[in-house]
């Protein structure tokens, strides 16, 4: 996903940006933020957004996977599947995934990990062993959603709770974590209930949002999403790895909490119920600056990035 | 993309597929082949394909971009940018590209290659510098567009031309091709006429809609899709690489026209408009399986992958 470190483009060696005719400073989204910044602009919103509408992410809810180039961060979201997102606690606390492996990584889709050893797979402690999918959630009327007005094509209605991309349908009461960029999730076999968290993947193409409703979804990476979306592809069509050797190992994976507080990874993410996220949507949807000629009018819910930065 | 070479999953080891409640073989959209393949399913109707649905990329059309870890195929999309795909051909002809290098990666966005030679740059040969942009194309009511009957919400109607994602505007009789992973668009600077072909790049992430008519769009990846998509990410924002150690060189860039018919890649597409690539895009829409719980009934541009092959 894209970070939005609100980063000026002068950040950018100047001789970079003269470089030539070509998109450079202009084609990145984060060209919002121009040198001086349009105000308009994303960047600048973010730069503008006062200490109130940044959140920092629970350290209980909050997931460091450590592999050898370095640390992806995964904020958990147990509105949408508190069993799993308990169960993941478990696993992670009682260090099943350490010394694990990335065992997948299928070009525009996902990467997988989890217990590459299939004959004598590691076995779960205290752990549960295939939970009931919480593929959606039944929510209240009054339940914490900054919806979007755009139509979209694979919900009756989508928007943000607690920091999360989501579907909703008001018709069933149901709402739903969407598949976007980012997103983590729960393997399953073809029932409904045998997913347990011990295999997990990430997305890392576009959305794959014809899987929404259909698996238990428990979180998104928040940082280091590169260290997975440049994983080397395992053979088509499914990107597992044949050969051993292609495996990705997990050093450990840690809750933030069980981290001493200064070994944490400091980050704050914009509250999706905030008056400045509501002014980055519509910097998202309308890109006013000299480079866009055309301006969308929309934004998808999938094409709104993770809106992070180092903790100020 | 997605490279849908119907693939059964019994290829997989079968350990492999055996192993543990996760997604696995489930998971992948390539799942929809099972073993047996069910009838409905992507990967069964590609194999169901008859000769006469399947078109092999004009030689003219297609581009060879040598990387040293391997080869990127690009087709050309001459009915969107007629100028740019002329002047794109004179570029690869006269050498431009050879030894130049990948220069940016930003996650989940795009990966940019040009001249990374900021004093002395390059110069053009024959290929004109700076054409008027192609960002949409006028079209007759008969154009040659299959039409999704899905509402999307950048574009009026979306749908594949020539074997292209594509946007249309009945009301202004325009067209443009949209941002889907892997299509291949022209650096510009703000002015609309700023590009010329000389700096492209590749979307490797989430569909970034809203440069949809704000660009010229030549083409699409065909395979070789996870040699850009991996390539290591600059640094945040932009990901243009600071340090020349990070360019990726491109050995060659060739016309495969000009390359011995022996040693062109031989690859195969299904048609847009064939009766094979309805059925897929059924399939695509409502997944049927024992897998699936809940069919999307839905099917987004941009999640429709490349259909392509070994040539048979």
């Amino acid at each position: 996903m894209q970070s939005h470190h609100p980063a000026p483009l002068a950040r950018l060696p100047f001789t970079r940006l003269s470089f030539c005719a070509l998109a450079s400073a202009l084609l990145a989204s984060s060209a919002l933020a121009a040198d001086p910044p349009p105000k308009s602009g994303l960047a600048a919103i973010l730069d503008a957004a006062p200490a109130a509408d940044w959140r920092q992410p629970a350290p209980e809810n909050t997931v460091y996977m450590d592999l050898p180039a370095g640390r992806v961060v995964i904020e958990l979201a147990p509105f949408f599947a508190p069993n799993h997102v308990s169960n993941i606690r478990k696993l992670v606390r009682e260090g099943y995934f350490d010394g694990l492996a990335i065992l997948r990584a299928q070009e525009n889709y996902v990467v997988q990990w989890g217990d590459p050893e299939e004959k004598n797979p590691r076995p779960l402690k205290t752990a549960q062993k295939n939970l009931k999918g919480e593929f959606t959630v039944a929510v209240k009327k009054d339940f914490p959603f900054t919806r979007l007005p755009e139509a979209d094509g694979y919900a009756p209605r989508t928007g943000f709770v607690q920091g999360f991309p989501a579907g909703h349908d008001p018709k069933t009461g149901q709402a739903w974590m969407t598949h976007c960029p980012g997103i983590v999730g729960v393997g399953r076999d073809n029932s409904s209930d045998s997913g347990d968290g011990s295999a997990l993947y990430a997305v890392i193409g576009h959305a794959p949002r014809h899987l929404d409703r259909n698996i238990t979804l428990v979180g998104r990476v928040i940082d280091g999403m590169p260290l997975l979306s440049t994983v080397k592809r395992g053979k088509p069509p499914m990107g597992f790895f044949e050969d051993p050797a292609q495996f990705v190992p997990i050093s450990r994976m840690r809750m933030a909490s069980d981290v001493p507080e200064g070994e944490r990874v400091a980050l704050e993410l914009l509250k999706t119920d905030s008056p400045s996220f509501k002014l980055a949507l519509e910097a998202l949807r309308n890109r006013k600056n000299d480079w866009f000629k055309v301006q969308a009018g929309y934004v998808e819910v999938c094409n709104v990035p993770v809106m992070v930065r180092p903790r100020k």
